[in-house]
């Protein structure tokens, strides 16, 4: 039906993670370039500037054939759900489930696009981060619910495009009587950012009014970045507050042509401050570097190198290694630790 | 690929429900105007009036980004997924996942489709419904299994098109040693209607023999309508009869085109019949009222506004607020109460 | 989106399994003369005789609108998920889930293609083959994990095209810590076929390591064929193999074409080898008989007949009859008895 695209990326990578003294673990994963997905999307002009859209994106874990996300279950688009009217002085008004503005803000600036070992998101661990984990708690259900990457039952507007490069977005979200931890969110936030003659600078929050204890989450980013060209430099900061804790992520990146492909370089540092001082100690930084090597526009086979270093008691890891414990009397304690991986694959849109 | 056509909806609402003295619940919700849905389907024309067709249709629920449904679990496909042989002259045989022919008819009658808080199956509720609660239970899975919307594992007959208006089908399901529970059924039914000269009048039965205890649950509908330019006006009464139990749903229908779309009102009541003379005055009755403005064929916003006045202790709701309780001794007992509703929405077919 | 091409099937019968002494039930079925599904798949041209590919396939139960698999949790894509960049000399490396070499090479020797109540993988049975029961384990989620059929997080390198009709690959999985109840295979394997005038030989392994209790389970196959012109006929080893328990299956196979069709004819045998004489003594036999006429290139009717003889205590049966037990004191025991089966379906390929 011409009035559908259907489109999408499968990338596929072979990744060694080491966690510190505990050993080394191979495994195969998915999206470590691009996140492997489906998507469905179209746009209807219905004359006199207005059109309608809608958009229908889906993660694929292609390592091993899983669709979607489990919470709530079978969440088969869990990456996007949209329908939106477009009016081309006015702006956009969009229902459904979509991107928060946190994470749209932070993950443009991210030369890794938060994707992959060396992924800016790298702290938004549940168990490592407090804030995070104080505020949705650390079960599995917990992390793939919470409103840090995207949100259900949201409604939105966008800028209209033609402000001379000014974007933004406001979003509130209804909780409907359910928990954060089952994906209801009582939220608001917006977006403002400005691009042009190379540069980008924008902020965005998003507020979590019924994180743990009926408690506000506050999700606050911001960041710009200048192409010089040679190389595009970017840096941004990103801090999640809850109560007395708080998270602050901050990143430095660079992006730099290198024949067919692009070098990539990204510093994190996640500062973490709590109630204690052995809690304020538990700061984490990663240095991640990459090449993409582009054998068409939708082809690219890359490697990535990365390494986390963690700081007093601090037990953050790139994915995929030996689980680690954050208990100092556990067998695979990892406070202080050193987490290292390096991940080569292919991702292929379509 | 040429022989596969690809369709669907994303129709997103904002709603608010108010239960009586229990107070209102705002939320986002998919599918009040038509079903979020996904669609495959595609026809081979096989020579001397034989043709095959395929059609697998699953439920969205855009607000959350769920696909399909859970009971039996992963059913991604749960509207529809079916095969089949279509003689131009002797009619169909169809293989599969269906609707039931008493929805088909009951939902063809309703001005609202059956969808949103107006919708004809308001009182199809398997807790404040007995008849329907009793023959297969009031869990969410049963609620999902039972055979009053669809029906797995069904085999069918299709009369041919060209019979001067008649249109009509048989089905049966077989149980497969399974439950109803557990989404196996074993039914039989029909379907027998006649369309022209702007009459549409149709009968459907569906008989479950394994409902609960393995007693036979039946399924009754007839209806008849007639577009009088102006307006089309239409009459339906489904019944749902389970041994000493029964819920009669009267329905009263008109869709009036007004500018650009149409108007829409329904009255629909529940008439209760059970072993006691309380159980039988558990009666309820929903009035509607509704506006479709379309923005074009495909694409339309629409509001909707519906009260359920609830008499005896029947504790009928619009979904989408509270939970109420048919409990007289709960803090949120809402017997012979009113839920009061109405919601806004996008609706867009691709 | 051309870059994107979609297919698939929807197949359903009619099928009657009895079980000896037990009864029989009627059911619905999905996917016996050709397993329903959806394809989502593509090719890029790269230049230099280099390309890229993806491949997206997902089992659809169409009786009652299932997709996917269950383990993992929504494996949507749970037949083939996978990316690949095939050069047309050196051939392809590939990574993702795709089918263990052991089940191609035993697949294309069954006329049957391993589908239906005939198909050569009737004795794949966790609860009745010992070497799988006890390598695997026998809950439902074992089964559906066992990499007898398809394997996650492989990694795999195919021959090229172009090498005098000789065919073959190698493939490693990466276990990732998992367990093989949980889909993480520790494993690698090769195939090697030639196929040419009308012949077709090949074998292949694939070896777990992580089966049970961390030891190596065994899947080994060799056969031949040879197209008659007349008739196919083929003969055909597989080989479970787990420390002192072994199941072979040895297939006799014959595609015979009859008018605007094929009439196919299977004789399988397994023969198990235990610990004890009594173990060993629990072997079985399946003759099966079908007959496919097509419609079209892309939609048949079918009919299949088979039995399952049992010696010993054995207790195979054609699945989709009533539940066996293997304990002889058990109301159901089915030890040495048959299992006879009949199904008629439609299939049709989009």
């Amino acid at each position: 039906q011409s009035s559908v695209t259907i489109s999408g990326t499968v990338d596929v990578a072979i990744r060694q993670v080491r966690n510190g003294s505990l050993g080394a673990v191979n495994s195969e994963v998915s999206g470590a370039n691009s996140t492997s997905k489906l998507i469905l999307r179209g746009t209807e002009d219905l004359g006199a500037g207005l059109s309608a859209a809608f958009y229908l994106d889906g993660t694929i874990l292609a390592d091993t054939g899983v669709g979607g996300a489990n919470v709530p279950a079978g969440q088969l688009w869990d990456r996007r759900s949209t329908v939106g009217l477009i009016d081309a002085r006015l702006g956009e008004i969009r229902l459904g489930r979509d991107w928060v503005p946190t994470h749209l803000v932070w993950s443009s600036f991210d030369p890794f696009a938060t994707l992959g070992i060396a992924s800016a998101n790298t702290f938004r661990s549940f168990s490592a981060s407090r804030a995070l984990g104080q505020a949705f708690g650390t079960a599995p259900e917990s992390q793939a619910a919470n409103p840090t990457l995207r949100v259900s039952n949201a409604a939105e507007y966008f800028l209209p495009a033609g402000l001379g490069g000014v974007y933004g977005s406001l979003i509130a979200t209804a909780k409907e009587g359910g928990t954060t931890a089952a994906g209801f969110t009582r939220g608001d936030g917006f977006r403002l950012g400005w691009s042009g003659s190379g540069f980008n600078i924008a902020a965005a929050q998003f507020r979590t009014r019924n994180a743990a204890a009926d408690q506000t989450f506050k999700d606050q980013v911001y960041g710009a970045s200048y192409d010089f060209g040679a190389a595009k430099l970017g840096v941004a900061q990103r801090r999640w507050i809850y109560g007395a804790d708080r998270t602050v992520n901050t990143q430095l990146g660079a992006s730099i042509p290198a024949g067919p492909g692009a070098i990539k370089l990204s510093y994190v540092r996640a500062d973490q401050t709590g109630a204690t001082v052995a809690q304020s100690a538990n700061d984490a930084h990663l240095i991640g570097v990459g090449y993409v090597y582009s054998l068409s526009k939708r082809t690219a086979v890359y490697g990535h190198m990365a390494r986390v270093t963690n700081k007093g008691s601090a037990v953050f890891v790139v994915p995929g290694g030996i689980a680690v414990s954050a208990n100092a009397v556990a067998a695979n304690y990892f406070g202080g630790q050193k987490s290292n991986a390096f991940e080569v694959g292919i991702r292929h849109d379509f």
